[in-house]
């Protein structure tokens, strides 16, 4: 790529504001040559920091206002206040066309409110979704909705599968991501109403992705799919307990290799080896969430993330934008509407 | 408890059948002596068996049948063709008052269908729900619905709450457990319609529980709750999320203790803390999830369980009936539903 792509910085969003903001993105800045920054927030803090960085300093350009989003607000009152605020601009930079794609570890429901309000969903889309990368036992898979709706029909689910599709293509590479619908059961009967027909549709629609059926919820980490679609509630919890066991695991770990000398001695033999699995499971590693869906890109980073954390996210959103993921889901869309798939299974009752 | 209780055992269900089966009860002939057991199954296959183990053959009574529920039978099947297999059979002996419990590690969902059918509901209950002891950060805690109503309204989730929380008293011996729903945020307001009200009616009913309002997914393996509530589509997912994750980790250290010659001398210096933790985390240690809100104790092992695993299953289903469980539950419904207590909060709209 060297099409010279925007990234929109809310430098005042998230836990470690402004400085981790800037430090990721002045990794970012190595990794991705090709992009320049518009960075949101308030000038007299982030000019310090910027000026440490020379090559950051010379791509980017600092845009200042001293209204933040806070972790606080709820979405009506971002909706109410927020447009001129650090998240709020660096989205009214992507509508306007300023800017490829928006970044922020701010408030997520704000964010999410501002994004759909001010991009709009995209035509033939009924709602948007988050998506993100999570760690597998294989590598990664893509996951979603994480949340942006607690409840969802069969269309919003095979939505969410093209989009998901979509962007695993982008963003692991993957030529025909495998997908599966979340469910309590492998079995065409399981689940629910929504999630069995949305099985169903899936299983007759023709897409550049490979419909594997259901999967349970081990076979989230098990990476036996790319894509692993559900509707916001199960997807928020999913991923929550995901994150909750691994950290309960590495507490109880921690306790475990304190709780002899011979046990901190094993610690420090196993060292390297396990800091490959620490790196592997690091939410910083694997952080930028995106709302999918919208008529422009958005990423969310995890508010606690730090500056890897925040080069991860910035990745997400230059891949993104240099894939220009929109228009590959603006094309599955037709693809899929336009030609279902001759099988004729029979509908499950 | 010096009252004798009579536990009837599923001999033929589970992938280790009959073996791990007696096996277990052999374990808890030992750690429960005051239970003696009806064992249901292929008298050819476990004749052999307990004749190895005096102790157990002393208080068990074989009663013979060569039918079995397989592991692929739906429920429908199992309905119309399971009462006179080991596992309706069992079912059949709590019915008419010949066993206190009845336990199998046989198919989860023949095993549900048969006992709400032979055992119905309780009284004032709408749904039974299907809960189980989890591993926690800080010890174990208690998880419902783990799939028995893949829908549920919120008069489901305020009866699962109650039962749940008997059982937390029956089995962890807490006075009032701390109670809490499981949700995609904290605040009263998140959710769907059926979380919030449920939210709403526990904050105003006096029970012997403690509700302390919503969990998110990582609230789950904190421990910082005795009882999360869930409905079974959710429960489900979580649980085998937890599930995967631990394996996933497990795999992934396994890998890291192999990955060098240091790793694997780390290994050998820290084994005695790791075996703490593999301890606390192995699904055998917590077997037995149990069918709350028929009129009769059922108890299901994981499929997969060991002789050790069957023995917690049958260790929980001993405390359920010496504890009389269902009592407990029946006097929580009365003095919930009876006395709603005063305070006033406003309705979440």
């Amino acid at each position: 790529m060297t099409r010279k792509l925007v990234i929109a910085l809310d430098a005042m969003g998230g836990d470690h504001a402004p400085g981790a903001i800037i430090d990721g993105a002045v990794i970012a800045c190595e990794r991705h040559p090709d992009a320049s920054y518009l960075i949101f927030g308030d000038e007299a803090a982030i000019k310090p920091l910027l000026a440490r960085h020379q090559r950051l300093a010379e791509r980017a350009v600092i845009r200042h206002t001293d209204q933040v989003v806070s972790g606080d607000d709820k979405p009506g009152q971002a909706l109410r206040h927020g447009r001129q605020s650090s998240m709020g601009r660096a989205i009214a930079a992507v509508v306007d066309g300023e800017a490829n794609v928006a970044v922020s570890a701010g408030n997520t429901g704000a964010l999410m409110a501002l994004a759909k309000f001010m991009l709009k969903t995209m035509p033939g889309i009924d709602r948007p979704a988050l998506a993100t990368v999570i760690p597998t036992e294989r590598g990664e898979s893509v996951m979603l909705d994480l949340g942006a709706n607690v409840e969802c029909d069969e269309r919003n689910l095979v939505e969410f599968a093209v989009m998901g599709a979509a962007f695993a293509r982008t963003l692991l590479g993957l030529p025909s991501p495998r997908v599966a619908l979340l469910n309590v059961g492998v079995e065409e009967l399981k689940g629910h109403d929504a999630v069995k027909a949305a099985g169903q549709k899936l299983r007759n629609m023709a897409l550049p992705l490979e419909f594997t059926g259901f999967i349970e919820g081990d076979g989230i980490t098990a990476g036996t799919v790319d894509v692993v679609v559900t509707d916001g509630f199960t997807g928020n919890i999913a991923l929550k307990t995901a994150e909750g066991t691994a950290r309960m695991i590495a507490n109880l770990l921690a306790n475990a290799f304190r709780s002899s000398l011979m046990a901190k001695l094993g610690y420090l033999f196993a060292r390297g080896g396990l800091r490959a699995l620490k790196d592997h499971l690091d939410p910083n590693n694997h952080n930028g969430a995106v709302f999918l869906g919208l008529n422009g890109l958005v990423v969310k980073s995890h508010g606690g993330a730090n500056a890897l954390g925040i080069a991860s996210a910035i990745g997400v959103a230059h891949d993104m934008a240099a894939d220009d993921l929109m228009g590959r889901i603006a094309a599955d869309l037709k693809t899929g509407g336009g030609a279902p798939a001759a099988s004729g299974k029979a509908a499950v009752s």
